[in-house]
Order: structure tokens, then sequence, then C-alpha cells
């Protein structure tokens, strides 16, 4: 298996974490919906009040072995340990529908379906309808 | 229809805002799932890194006239204000799928279903399966 850090997100990180939405959000055929920037990722993760926090998953592959495995579950594992020692009494997950690879490793590592076990569905509202809204 | 004061919620609120939100629970038929106290509400929303903001709509019911009547949209239209204020960029909601009247109010007023029109689905991770995440 590779071997896998996890680490806080730094400042200095953001270039590739938007990479990586980016490489998320082709991959789940949403590319268009990326609006946010490198300068907004540093903003809003590393000013006063932070409006997200991050982990970073440094790899490196071992020689001769396929990449990849484990390496989502090592990151939920690591999830749910911050959150714990937060005080945080869930953890939350949005995945697509025909994403069936995810949804059976979240299922397998514990996570319920909600959206199927109880009939949640997700609503909203983008910037166009929130200045409608507001009148502004 | 019914005047309306929406204010930021302050520590004093957090009785009153338990009672609504088992209120609100008890509607959604997952009562059993409210475990939150006032006592985690307090240090939640009102330390050092708030988990959560509240808005508190305070309502003097017009004599003669039926309740409830636009109080809902008014406290969307605050919070797309408040978050706009913010500087985010989009809100969201969650709504079960058999309560018709909040999913077409949520609707009428520019939200879009994106269980429906994408297919997210929510996924929670609950303590016990945090802990066994964590190994603690």
């Amino acid at each position: 298996m590779a071997s896998v850090r996890i680490r806080e997100a730094k400042e200095g990180d953001c270039g590739n974490i938007l990479r990586l939405i980016r490489e998320l959000a082709e991959y789940e055929k949403l590319l268009d919906q990326v609006k946010i920037t490198e300068e907004a990722l540093r903003a809003d993760g590393f000013g006063e009040n932070p409006f997200y926090h991050c982990l970073v998953a440094e790899i490196l592959p071992a020689p001769g072995q396929p990449q990849g495995q484990g390496i989502g579950s090592k990151i939920i594992r690591k999830v749910a340990e911050v959150a714990l020692d937060k005080g945080c009494s869930q953890f939350r997950l949005a995945v697509l529908d025909w994403n069936k690879r995810a949804m059976d490793l979240y299922k397998a590592l514990g996570a319920q379906d909600l959206t199927e076990a109880e009939g949640w569905h997700s609503f909203r509202f983008e910037r166009e309808a929130m200045r409608e809204l507001a009148g502004k």
C-alpha cells in the first residue's frame, strides 16, 4: 500500500487544493460549477474565522503497487478523529447517485445514506437567487 | 400579515431555540435524533469560534389574521442577505421528500432541488461509527 501522511493544510497548499477541487468536479461532470479562485480559498480558509478546515494527504506511491488503495478510507478515518476532537457529533458527506464506488466505500465504513433511508433532499440557492431574495 | 422582527440570536435564546429544534424534529418524525442540549447550544454558538450562527424571528400576530403567512419566506430572505454580506456564494437547505409544502416554498423562492436535478445524496456517520473509524 502507498505510504500516506495526513496533515493540516497550509495557506501555500491552496493552489494544489484548487487543482484537486477542479479534478473532482471534472470527474463529477460539474466543472462548470467551480467558481472559486485560489485567492478566495486563501481568504476563506486562513483568515481569523475560517469558513473551512482542510486536511492534505501526502502520498508516496509504493513502487510496483497500484496507487490509490486505502487512501480514501485513511482520510475518512482522520476526518472522524479530528471531528470527534472538535466535539462534532456527526460527519456528513454529499455524493452523486451514480458514484457507486464512493457510496459503497462510505457504507462499508459505517455511513448511512440519509436520502435513501429518510428521504432528505439537498436544496441550493445560487448567488443570483440569493441577490433576488435579498433585494440586492 | 403578522408583524415579524428578525434579529441575531443571543445566548439567552438557547432554551427557545432548543424548543423549536424539538418541535421541528417532531414534525419531521425524527425527535429521537435530537440529542443536543441547551448547554451544548450555548457552548457551540456563543464561544470564540462559533459552530453555528442563528437568527431569531420575533412574531407579533396580527389580530383576526391567520398566523404563519409569509414568515418562512421573510426568514429565507434575511438568511440570503446575511449570507451575501458574509461573502457566501450559495445557501443550502435540507428537506424531507414528503414535506411538499417546504419544497414548494423553496422552489418558488428560486432554489434548486439538487437531489432531483443532479442526484446528490446526503451521507451521515454517527458518533458510534466515527468512534470506530477513529479507533476511539
